[in-house]
């Protein structure tokens, strides 16, 4: 991105959709744009709140005449220009346009996606790390990060060919968790060599043979937990590769639960044998 | 529906989109056609197998070439030409066109709507009920129903106005749970006069004050677990009104769940407690 490109810290108006600066911000709409520009937005006051306590201020930050005049989007705009980045006032239409939705947010923020690498984390920072393979809905994995933050994860990691974290149906679906989990995009042997290199107890949802029930199995911190592609499940390899297997009961006709299901009732046994109750 | 229009144990051809029976079951992706026929469609091979093992079989059978050859096909079209149902050899552009997806599956089954009431459903016939107020997505819908299957619960209850379980995509994810566990849609005012006029524990998960540990409280069958709509969660006269009120540790900025996942953690501790691992 050229260097013209970026804001800095300045409150300006846009109300034509053929604006260059609107119709580039659209664009981030797909991944291949998103990566290009390394940018990736976030609709809501209450997601680029979550992300403004956190410390994650907005590059460019889109807001309606009703959503600025929102106390908390006052707050917002106020560091966001201090940050240096830019203020952009427009209509509705345009909002819409943008987040690509009819019932548009009065804000629209357009973040830095951080890149972040295995190296870059402290695995010993939290207890519990969720790592997902293959995950392909943005619903899921935009859910995955809420329960992740609910249960004071890490982060999570995704391995081989996972959807994009930062598409808008995922940002969504985190409820701002987008902004506080450590997200690692990578592969099956990379994570694999990594974990193997320092402590961490690898526990895998499994289907098959040779399982623990989940609850008769003992956690120990920090806890990778390891969830399957929603309609293939996890690879027999990975599976083998954990230093545990584990199955929830099934009671009815199912053999699995969705995948975001299955990582929440995961995390919070292993949370709930941590705080003991 | 005109006692004409019900098929009867044949098995016929259809290559156009614009015959009348293709033009028809497309409606059902629109609530109002399915309300008005008491019809609703489900795809694939896997979940119409998971109704015909629980001895629900379609009305009308869509399958292409590919699809009817597999044998799990065949023994489903026996069954629905046996049953008096209508099977009907398809193209693949037309599957796509009944379910509205590019990659359609190869089979698509037309299945009567149940259209249970309070009064129809045999409270101490499961330990576990789930009960939804105004959920409005459906892929949270069709999840808890798959959850629900999974710890053996009753069914689902749906009170005031919560989005249509029978929707394609609400089916989809119910993964065939559909037509596993009972499925009454009413309102809080006649769900608690039934609740009350017999045995059951309601449990409302809730975010407010009053509340006990969710692993603290103690669960009696059969209980009724109480989720909130996903951005306002419940009216607070709802939580009021249970027996206990309930709240998972949060242990990060979040302050709620996705909704589906918090039925799951709650049904997952309610099982747990019944079956003492």
């Amino acid at each position: 991105m050229a260097p013209s490109a970026r804001p800095s810290g300045r409150r300006s108006r846009i109300e034509s959709l053929s604006n260059p600066l609107i119709k580039r911000m659209r664009l981030l709409r797909e991944k291949r744009h998103r990566r290009a520009e390394g940018l990736f937005l976030a609709e809501g006051l209450r997601i680029a709140t979550e992300a403004r306590e956190t410390g994650i201020l907005p590059q460019w930050l889109f807001a309606t005449e009703e959503g600025a005049a929102h106390p908390l989007a006052r707050a917002l705009i106020d560091a966001a220009l201090a940050h240096g980045g830019e203020v952009i006032d427009t209509t509705p239409a345009i909002l819409s346009k943008l987040s690509g939705k009819d019932n548009a947010q009065t804000v629209v923020g357009i973040y830095a996606e951080p890149a972040l690498g295995l190296a870059d984390l402290d695995r010993t920072a939290a207890p519990i790390w969720l790592v997902a393979e293959r995950l392909r809905d943005p619903g899921n994995l935009g859910t995955m990060l809420r329960t992740g933050d609910a249960v004071g994860a890490g982060g999570l990691i995704l391995l081989d060919d996972s959807t994009d974290p930062y598409g808008v149906e995922a940002v969504r679906a985190s409820m701002g968790a987008i902004f506080t989990q450590k997200l690692v995009q990578t592969r099956w042997e990379e994570f694999h060599v990594w974990l193997r290199a320092g402590p961490g107890q690898l526990v895998a949802t499994w289907l098959g043979d040779d399982t623990l029930d989940y609850q008769a199995a003992r956690y120990e911190a920090p806890t990778f937990i390891l969830i399957g592609n929603e309609s293939q499940g996890l690879p027999s390899a990975y599976a083998a590769a954990a230093d545990l297997r584990v199955k929830m009961p099934m009671m009815g006709k199912a053999d699995s639960l969705n995948a975001a299901v299955a990582a929440a009732v995961m995390a919070y046994e292993v949370l709930n044998q941590r705080r003991g109750v």
